[in-house]
């Protein structure tokens, strides 16, 4: 199922079972589509891998190191979803985190999923999840270990024509769906929820800000996306893809998600067969 | 700094960097205390894992199998710290729970903490948590493997005379300390806090409770905890620990907490030189 694993640079899948990212989920991950060897969010996911070892303050590996072990691990693959870990390595038992830790860094290349152009085309369908995020600011916004929400909300449904559930933080705002960013257009403007108490900071949901000059990053009422011109989702690995439908409420692709899309694709993203902004 | 490791029953301290207990923390603990190859709360540990595998639609191994590895992990030690943790296992990538997991059963023992008579006797310096706990109804009273809560809360200091710092809730309800259940004795009544939103719920806070059917369990207020007759900890690991400090507030041992002690050493825990009840 998994192509090439590095475990400290070397190609063994054996971790130790002491490792504090598995006793307590001690650690950071990044989730990097390649394209042809080449991975077009690559600098945003440094980024995004440095800011979360600071908060947590993890030693950050050099970006050279993990550019390396990285084309190492997706080598022969033309499409591949990389996975970076990095941990607090073994320590003595007990949270305290060591005060010189080795951390641990596992770099493992995976098959990327396959291109679905209807997804692109006409959208995914989604359902709201009974799970609710908690608020915990010194976490939010990382994409850390801990993610036990996320697993418990994406048992939540088994049917497999729906493709994402969106999460809503206890005060029924919207954050996120399990495995992607959300932005909704409403009167025109695309507005992505803050994410200062809950929710993962995506890099794709970076880019689509950095493109997306007057969108607004603020509180989403869950009833208010639902009255949404467009919502659609943003994911490293996936692009943007259309929300068709919440549950039964139904939401056509429009313009600002077909916009991003070509983006997306004079990025080096090789999406699906999807139409053009006005062709 | 550890001893004997078992890896799905095999000597054996590699664990499979895709798992998704280090991939996700998608899985549960136990830390228990032997004393001469005996658990005294073995069966309120193995009570409180069959519930948490229940809440996370983990199969439960065998008490038989995991009594049997825990006796071959801490063999040729008078006193150890057992950990015992299970994961969802290797799956595909993504959150989705694979329908059948094949889950990893990891048990480790560890040499015990040091035995600290002073503290038993006097009580514990601690210090309130600047980190507040998250609300999440989905997994409070897991021992779950997504501790970075308590992570960040045990960095918050380094002085070795501060023993444990204490947590409160987003509230201001004062929920456990980093590694322990907390009781306050309230005009006579011991009270400690429901953990329907966070917080772990102790195998020793259980057996505590068993001892004192006087007990509530309720919201505390910091405030009133702070006003408290005795304020104790519960510790699987290190049993009953009055509080001797909060930051500049001072407390002393009382009798409930000598009282819990004196169950503890009937229990079968060596504890050391602690005062007897009415001695």
């Amino acid at each position: 199922m998994s192509g090439m694993v590095l475990v400290n640079g070397r190609e063994d899948e054996a971790l130790s079972a002491l490792d504090r990212g598995l006793s307590y989920g001690d650690g950071l991950f990044e989730t990097i589509r390649f394209v042809d060897g080449v991975a077009p969010l690559w600098a945003r996911h440094m980024q995004r891998l440095q800011e979360g070892c600071a908060r947590l303050r993890l030693p950050m590996p050099a970006v050279s190191l993990l550019e390396r072990e990285a084309a190492l691990a997706v080598q022969g693959r033309v499409d591949a979803v990389l996975r970076i870990t990095l941990t607090r390595g073994v320590g003595a038992r007990g949270y305290a985190p060591p005060p010189e830790p080795t951390p641990t860094r596992i770099v493992a290349a995976f098959p990327a999923p396959a291109a679905d152009a209807s997804a692109a085309r006409d959208g995914l369908r989604t359902r709201l999840c009974t799970l609710r995020l908690a608020a915990q600011p010194a976490l939010a916004g990382l994409k850390h270990l801990n993610r036990l929400e996320q697993v418990l909300a994406r048992a939540e449904w088994n049917d497999p024509a729906i493709a994402e559930g969106l999460l809503c933080d206890m005060h029924g705002r919207l954050i996120s769906a399990t495995m992607a960013n959300l932005f909704a257009v409403i009167d025109g403007v695309p507005v992505t929820p803050s994410l200062d108490t809950c929710g993962v900071a995506g890099v794709a949901r970076a880019e689509a800000l950095a493109v997306l000059p007057q969108a607004q990053v603020r509180e989403l009422p869950l009833q208010e996306a639902l009255g949404a011109d467009e919502l659609f989702l943003t994911s490293s690995v996936r692009g943007i893809l259309p929300v068709q439908a919440v549950d039964a409420k139904i939401f056509a692709p429009g313009p600002v998600t077909r916009m991003l899309q070509q983006h997306w694709r004079r990025l080096g993203f090789r999406a699906p067969d999807v139409p053009m902004e006005s062709a």
